[in-house]
């Protein structure tokens, strides 16, 4: 299968990039190096060193024997992209690139407005570029649960069959988004959705939980082909970022009283979850919509769970408390349906005190890249 | 009550600003002249003769005594719109700015993305213009009944109560959007949700139906104030063209079968229900939702109204068929309920044959204005 990934140069989109290359697929990827960007105009910077992509992308060949196109371009720019679609032809395009931060898109206006133009327009110009070179191309685009928000029903994948005032209808199951971010995200599944109801597009809506993790079977083979790691307050997401604080001593900074319980996956569950939404595509004028996580936690349960690995490294790991910047409900119902991709058969990557060790283990050996000044929480969303 | 009403030079925003002033309220206007541009650039143009927003302004003083404050910015233009906010420091603030055309935004990519980043852009300028100036000023949002589309039950007014395995939650009505305008408006509804639960932003979204009429009170007074009065295919909506149609003599275009149905209200029954909006804000921390409309009538149902209507007045009126070029079910269920605005004592204005016939003999009156080649539909939904 020909694949483009765009969004090429991130935390997931790298990793899914060489493994899909891996598996046999063709595959090419796209990106500007925005996120590098934001991180670092933000004071941080990826732990992990990372290469460019065209070094990525060099050692990748050497290592493994396969190609990865790179192209360096702007998911904006509608020429650009268009050629690169209409060049390799892909049978099928992931979408992770796009601005990914709820704290950087609740900055200010300027932040807020920046994600959603951002992020719907290039949605906007993938769905154009298919149905003009390729209405058969499978979108694969990478949503968030953090769309649904937390509703006191359990959440289903994607659509709800309703009954109301005794009639019937399955409809998009009602979001309630967490921040600017997360809109931006709903705004996408909105206009997939019409795309496929209206213009045949061929589409796979994957609403992703908090993904974890350093190493995938590819970023262990050589150390040019290691995947970023964020940890700071914008980028950084819950369990990456206390496994930073455990590491370089600060105390793990859970928001409030860390009831907020979310949906997690390993970064070797995204891979394989992309793999199966590409290799079980939606029929033309059809939406799938899975539910991408493995498991539910606690803030609070992860940091126990960091703590007690810590201990075991012997590292004296700190919980400490921070006022919650957030607002959100702190202590909720929570309990996403999350069957679809374990039907099509993945096996998860459970959390493990000796996953955790892991993680640990691999973040000290770059502990000293770590910007401590970049971790505090400084986003407030009042 | 200080009131800005954005979008003031448009077909209800203009009579709105009028209705108010007359109303006791103090009322500024703001406009790009957005909607006089792409009309034209369509080939079309405002049946009616309409003036510049000074010379309205100017008019309405002569005419009234009152006095509308014109601001001609662009509503994108944060600085701008943020200067007026704060120098006008309103009540309240009907949005109406806004490009509100489906067939326009299905034109092609770059219509698609204009619509939705033009209208989600100035949505979160207005919102943080209130925010900055004065959180507790009302916002009073246009959104659209075609936010919903046809579901298979009963839509109600914004927000559904759901019961779901033994749970239950009030959550927003799921939305399935009919065109990449109507996209955009579900995308500004999130937005205002999230601001209301987040930043306490008071808001109140009127899904609005298809607005038909030509004139309201005010607008009656003198040449001079007359509002705009769109019939091409891509501005007109339905009964205001078939009006149209019926006047210049040519053949009513019915889209398909004409089973399509759809919620309708009189012009100055959008005016009431503004009113009634601001009178009765929301709470800081509220987005109301009313669906805004008095009566649903299939296509076909306004075709035989307005063949009728013609009859009497002399007219042979033919009733067309032409191909659907939207992709939508053409007979379906709809009853969505609209009872609130009515609780809050709105009386509605009801078609009627002598309704018809009296815009019927209006649009006499300016029938040689009519571009007869801008009334036939050329965009397609495929």
């Amino acid at each position: 299968m020909r694949v483009l990934v765009l969004g090429g140069d991130g935390y997931l989109g790298w990793p899914t990039a060489m493994s899909l290359s891996s598996h046999g697929h063709e595959v090419a990827v796209a990106d500007n190096y925005l996120r590098r960007q934001v991180v670092t105009q933000s004071g941080s910077e990826s732990l992990t060193p990372i290469r460019t992509l065209p070094q990525r992308a060099e050692a990748w060949k050497e290592v493994s024997g396969r190609t990865i196109d790179v192209h360096v371009i702007d998911l904006c720019d509608y020429d650009l992209l268009n050629r690169v679609v209409r060049e390799f032809h892909p049978d099928a395009i992931v979408h992770y690139g796009q601005i990914p931060s709820a704290p950087f898109s609740m900055q200010g206006r300027s932040q807020a407005i920046f994600t959603q133009l951002n992020n719907v327009e290039n949605n906007l110009n993938v769905i154009f570029a298919i149905l003009e070179n390729n209405p058969d191309c499978h979108l694969v685009k990478l949503g968030t649960m953090g769309e649904y928000g937390c509703p006191n029903i359990d959440i289903e994948e994607g659509y709800l069959e309703i009954e109301h005032k005794g009639r019937k209808d399955i409809l998009p199951f009602p979001k309630v988004p967490h921040s600017w971010y997360h809109a931006s995200k709903v705004a996408d599944s909105t206009n997939i959705h019409f795309a496929s109801r209206v213009y045949g597009l061929r589409a796979t809506d994957l609403n992703q939980g908090v993904v974890y993790g350093v190493h995938t079977d590819e970023t262990l083979l050589d150390d040019r082909l290691l995947t970023r790691f964020d940890y700071d307050e914008q980028f950084g997401t819950a369990l990456n970022r206390f496994c930073l604080q455990a590491v370089v001593g600060r105390p793990l900074t859970v928001y409030g009283s860390g009831g907020q319980t979310r949906g997690f996956l390993n970064i070797r569950d995204t891979l394989a979850c992309v793999e199966l939404a590409l290799l079980n595509p939606a029929e033309r004028g059809e939406m799938l919509v899975y539910n991408q996580f493995t498991e539910s936690f606690s803030i609070r349960d992860l940091a126990v769970a960091v703590q007690h690995a810590g201990k075991e490294l012997g590292l004296a790991v700190e919980i400490g408390e921070v006022e919650n910047p957030r607002t959100e409900a702190q202590e909720h119902y929570y309990n996403p349906t999350h069957t679809k991709l374990i039907d099509l058969g993945l096996k998860p990557t459970l959390m493990s005190d000796d996953l955790v060790k892991n993680t640990l283990q691999v973040l000290m050996q770059h502990k000293d890249r770590a910007v401590v000044e970049a971790i505090a929480p400084r986003t407030t969303w009042s």
